[in-house]
């Protein structure tokens, strides 16, 4: 157990560990805990030497993404069984399904060897899996053995399929973001009643104000005479869907009862709404930061840990040798350059006394985290090949209209026009003449600009911007040849090709975003709140995942699609008499059906959407029964009031974070030594301004002595950090709680900081910053 | 000038004013100030002993009435002019506008007496006002004038009335949020304009996917032909009123079209609209944070003034002695009781020493800001009255029954039942018979209630949940008599009343919050947040009214609607012709017209809800000009991007400072200073258990000789806190501020103050507490 030989460790009472070099299971072991601080992994393995190197072949890539392969596979199942986008026969999907759970019943056997049994066997995770694994075996055989004797069944186990997208380690924002739901609920459970306390009153006073006036909808149908459906009515009008021709008849009546539904309005849509995201928000808030303070704390022991056991005594304080250092570095990243791990070891080991001390020690996991980049100065290579040529007074004249504003500025109206052109008919000749002339436009705009610019500078690896602009014009290019040769060949022959082909001609128009500044910083700020919405996005597939597999057993076949051209009576009620007169059939929503993975996918999304739920509700309780309408009901409570506002959460923190980022960028310690060694590259100017290298090669002119003596000794490279931003929320927030404990705190204990609870941090005063 | 002699103040340099007592100016000015400080007023006044009794009259709760009357009556011109609800012939309504335009300029005359005149003319505020005198009365001769030789032209002045509810002083909120807009704008631009950029590229590719392809929508029109067409339905997309029908025609023709709008909802309606959310949000918290700071160091300010104005030295600091401090507070507040200001002496002057040191003055704004209520414990009158009866073992057993929780059960099974009841039809004699059963129920409770408790203290002033509960009982009491009175006569002759009475019977379900203590919190916290949600309430008020009148003038007489039972061709299409076959008739949506500012406001509200409003603007862009959508369409984004926004910015932001309050109670000096002279009800148990004053009893027999003795100093009172929740957001986040300011901090110079800008407060580092 790592936590044995904790309560000693840091104390420092222990006598100091003898000189000789560590064994390699040491150097494993530490080596382990680092990578884990590096990837903020909790899983707590045995320490035994067998276990260690188990517990690294689990964290191995292979390993993860073949799980993820099988997950995959499992649940693009669905596609293929009854009902089916792209039938196969039983046999073959659930042999595929049990490859699957075989797969993972694997995975699972590997991680129980690696972690300890008592910690395997409380785990909620690991039980969860075991249990949907025998769940689903069972509902095979069963299914399986009544299809043989031609019973037909519910597949249910399907529905428990995203249990092992959550809770197979890998998916950590995933599962806590439905940890966050979880804790939402017992708070806006107590809101919720009351809310439909509320709507139950206005239902009353609804049936007694308009049931008796022999009032009529639109469409004929008694006004407000059930109280059922005058609670259902109510609520489809909290989601605005019905609005206002819910009123209507009411307020044709007498334009007085308008307040009854005004009042409604204000209370129930505005005001309970916005207090479902506030109680939403707050609790996302709290348990981000309870999360927060606990990777933070289990990042320190781990390191804490991995320092015990390399730690030699030299003079007073403990310390790791720069041997064993290195050593360390180069198992946790296997292939890290010499460059860089010189770098990293300058940073640690500030005063170059072969020793790394321990609060150096402790940043190392961060160090690691942090991309650098190593570039070298080149000179572009046409003035190598050719000096005298490109440093004539023509090239030089050429390069910077090419480095001036107005440059940009010409090409922006070219693409304006280009858009104009776009929106006319391209059926005409002269207009497909210019669709050419803008292109060459374009592609003599790149190679200007790789004529200016150093070509491998230009396409860093983190040259975001020119690599979108390129990529956009190649794709254009492609887009414009490829659409002329299939109108030269006069057949149509692939739709989605030209379809595609069509798109990419329009997207170069994003090429404008490229050259306005503000445009840019708003690109980028959503491009870094990518990866919270993606999580975002699998916690969405699982909820959609399985209301598409209950929905497709429930109403698969009830509705069916028939193409536009056939006018057959059944075709006007979607195949399905119970459908006549309503407005499912006239607004033909036909192709709204369960009837496929995909399909039923669609629809879901159109819920989430909410306009005009209520009818599609309608329609699919009038081929099955009332009752129906619960599900579309649900759906919208779990969806709509949690879901999308846990996602308006999301964007608004992630937005607060990188707003608060873009007015204080936090020096970390690795840019600072860059730029002490002088061998940095500076981001924001090269972003800031169009002078690829310029900037750089400018820099480095200044001081050229003391800066070359620096630099020989990293080997004539230079240095940029990725990205100053923090790509995730997650780590701006643990970079932040990282700043205010101090270096010397050890933390809590670890079976403290596995109970945080997120009242802890509401304990003390509130303050002005915090609260505004 | 009030910062000419401030300079000199603070510091303590000048010489030790005389010991005489003060001129009754001094007294005055200083009251002005400390007047000023309580309420926050920030209006800089002369110091001349005649322009601070103006000052007085201008702040006198007479002339600020007046003033909002006139600005009311000025508002609801609207109704009696040409389109009218209650028409009035042109001579009265432009007679009474005159009036009001008169006042306001008297009121602001009076201003300009009061104010320094170089301020006077630099605040945009008084000039605002006089422009818009002026406009209207040009506007108002010219319209006269014109009608008079019967030309009809336009009241387009009419549109600027809400001018003069933005910028009388008195409507600090309405105008700090409108100035939250003004400083959203510019950051909410460049989003703006990259989502239109966006629009304007999916729209482009809308044309060329699915322009040619001959589709049609469900009315049987060319489907994503027209740009202009094509950007409206994607802009009306975003607003999601539209979805799924814009989808269904392409994804009829080929499923994998869906792609396109699922990828466009996502990002425009999801991304874009919460990134808009975020911006608002993000804004709307930094300007309030930096109009706190404003005011809180304006009131310290105000109150070092007042210092002042008064303080005399002792020994080596400067203090206000007693008698002054007296007068002063009197002066503040003629009306407050004597064993009122005993207590705030008794805090102020904590040593009874005969003077209030500065720290403590300073404090004096906020101590009478503080609500406390003067109890006195009193036995309950039948224990006066008949003791014996009163304390025989019946009556000791009825009251603890009444104290018991299961009574409280009883009661809330009775109102359920009730509600049953209601639901059912009531027209059956034996459940009419059941409603007055219910009555008489209720009326017994309130009866047991009084017998138990005593009465003064259970209609204390501040006893909000028993206030509630008895006047719903009462309300429920008078209808139902009402109702039979009516039946009986069997005549429905006004059926507003009897729609009135059918409300107030059947709130009285709304009695079960007040027994179920978690929604008891809940309603609490909404109400505190009411005065929040009030402000909001006047700004939208002036877009509406100024969005009505301009729809009034476009709109008026286009649209009509005819009463149900008319079926002539003419009703079905509202009147208009040119509305035959458009959505907006199929809905029977003429009530939805501009005819008079009632049905605008009704107009706009149901615009606001999003939900069919792209019918509501087709139907008026078909009566008048296609144009006429982007009055819908500005209406939209003025409404529902910016205003409801910062609405849900409003209640996010009142919800967490709620929230923070509810953990950790700021215990003022006041009630601290309560409690240690024993003087003290403890709010929380008088609330939290329904043991009204039983708590008190007992309390104040522990101990007595020492409270007893304390008290008398004190004539015998009780006093108690009104209410610890600070009532706004405003009062509560300027406490946090000012417990982060040091006593000692005289704060920075008036000019300062006055040109804070809300980036100071974010060049500290971003901190973890106050970033999730």
């Amino acid at each position: 157990m790592p936590g044995a030989d904790r309560a000693a460790g840091p104390s420092g009472q222990e006598p100091p560990p003898a000189e000789a070099p560590r064994s390699q299971e040491d150097l494993l072991l530490a080596a382990a805990y680092v990578s884990d601080a590096q990837y903020s992994r909790n899983v707590p393995f045995e320490t035994s030497p067998q276990a260690i190197r188990l517990y690294y072949f689990y964290n191995h890539w292979t390993m993860r993404a073949a799980t993820n392969v099988f997950i995959f596979i499992d649940l693009s199942l669905a596609l293929f069984e009854d009902p089916a986008l792209f039938p196969l026969p039983f046999l073959a999907t659930s042999l595929a399904e049990v490859l699957c759970l075989t797969a993972f019943f694997g995975r699972l056997l590997h991680f129980a060897k690696v972690t300890p049994q008592t910690i395997f066997w409380k785990d909620t995770k690991n039980i969860c899996i075991m249990v949907t694994i025998v769940l689903t075996l069972v509902d095979l055989i069963v299914y399986g053995s009544l299809e043989a004797i031609n019973i037909h069944s519910v597949r249910w186990s399907r529905a428990l399929r995203p249990v092992f997208l959550i809770n197979f380690p890998e998916s950590r924002q995933i599962r806590r973001a439905f940890r966050s739901i979880r804790n939402t609920l017992p708070d806006i459970l107590y809101v919720f009643l009351l809310f439909m306390f509320n709507m139950l009153i206005f239902s009353l006073m609804a049936l007694k104000l308009f049931g008796n006036r022999g009032l009529k909808t639109v469409e004929g149908a008694p006004y407000f005479t059930d109280i059922l459906e005058i609670i259902l009515e109510l609520y489809v009008l909290v989601t605005t869907a019905n609005s206002p021709d819910v009123m209507m008849p009411a307020y044709d009546f007498n334009r007085w009862y308008s307040l009854y539904f005004i009042t409604y309005i204000i209370i129930n849509t505005y005001i309970f709404m916005s207090v479902f995201l506030a109680v939403v928000y707050n609790n996302y808030r709290k348990h981000l930061k309870n999360e927060i303070r606990k990777l933070v704390y289990l990042k320190r022991y781990k390191m804490i840990e991995a320092f015990n056991l390399l730690k030699v005594k030299v003079g007073t304080e403990f310390v790791v040798k720069e041997a064993e250092w290195r050593r360390l570095t180069k198992v946790v990243v296997p292939d890290i350059s010499s460059s860089h791990l010189e770098l990293l070891l300058r940073i640690s080991d500030e005063g170059q006394k072969g020793y790394v001390d321990k609060a150096n020690f402790l940043r190392l996991a961060d160090l690691l985290n942090i991309q650098v980049i190593t570039t070298s100065v080149r000179r572009h290579p046409l003035e190598a090949w050719m000096p005298h040529a490109y440093k004539s007074s023509g090239s030089l004249f050429i390069q910077k209209v090419v480095q001036h504003r107005i440059f940009v500025w010409i090409y922006d109206a070219i693409i304006l026009l280009n858009a104009i052109f776009i929106a006319l008919d391209d059926k005409k000749p002269h207009i497909s003449y210019a669709e050419w002339l803008f292109l060459s436009l374009y592609v003599i705009e790149i190679l200007l600009k790789l004529y200016t610019y150093e070509p491998k500078a230009y396409f860093g690896r983190k040259q975001f911007w020119n690599w979108f602009d390129t990529l956009i014009i190649i794709a254009a290019l492609v887009a414009t040849v490829a659409s002329a040769t299939i109108q030269s060949a006069r057949k149509y022959n692939s739709q989605q090709i030209l379809d595609i082909v069509l798109v990419l001609r329009i997207l170069r128009l994003l090429r404008v975003i490229v050259s306005i500044q503000r445009f840019r910083v708003i690109v980028t700020t959503l491009i870094n709140i990518g990866p919270t919405i993606l999580t975002f996005g699998g916690l969405v597939l699982v909820v959609y995942y399985t209301f598409a597999i209950i929905g497709m057993e429930v109403f698969q076949g009830k509705v069916r699609f028939f193409d536009s051209n056939v006018t057959t009576p059944d075709a006007l009620v979607c195949g399905n008499p119970a459908l006549k007169d309503a407005a499912f059939a006239r607004h033909r929503y036909c192709k709204n059906n369960f009837n496929d993975l995909a399909a039923s996918f669609v629809v879901l999304m159109e819920l989430t959407v909410v306009n005009q739920w209520h009818i599609i509700a309608e329609g699919f309780a009038l081929v099955t029964h009332p009752t129906a309408k619960l599900y579309f009901i649900f759906f919208h409570i779990v969806v709509v009031i949690l879901i999308v506002n846990i996602f308006i959460a999301f964007i608004l923190e992630a937005f607060f974070v990188a707003y608060s980022l873009d007015k204080s960028d936090i020096e970390t310690a690795i840019e600072r030594k860059i730029q002490e060694l002088g061998v940095g590259v500076q981001e924001e100017e090269v972003q800031g301004a169009d002078l690829i290298d310029h900037t750089d090669t400018n820099d480095s002119c200044f001081n050229e002595d003391e800066r070359d003596r620096k630099r020989k000794a990293l080997k004539g490279s230079y240095f940029r950090i990725a990205s100053k931003k923090y790509k995730t929320v997650d780590a701006l927030l643990q970079r932040m709680f990282e700043s205010e404990i101090a270096p010397e705190d050890d933390g809590p204990s670890l079976d403290e900081i596995l109970s945080f609870s997120p009242s802890d941090i509401y304990q003390r005063n509130p303050n002005f910053e915090n609260s505004a």
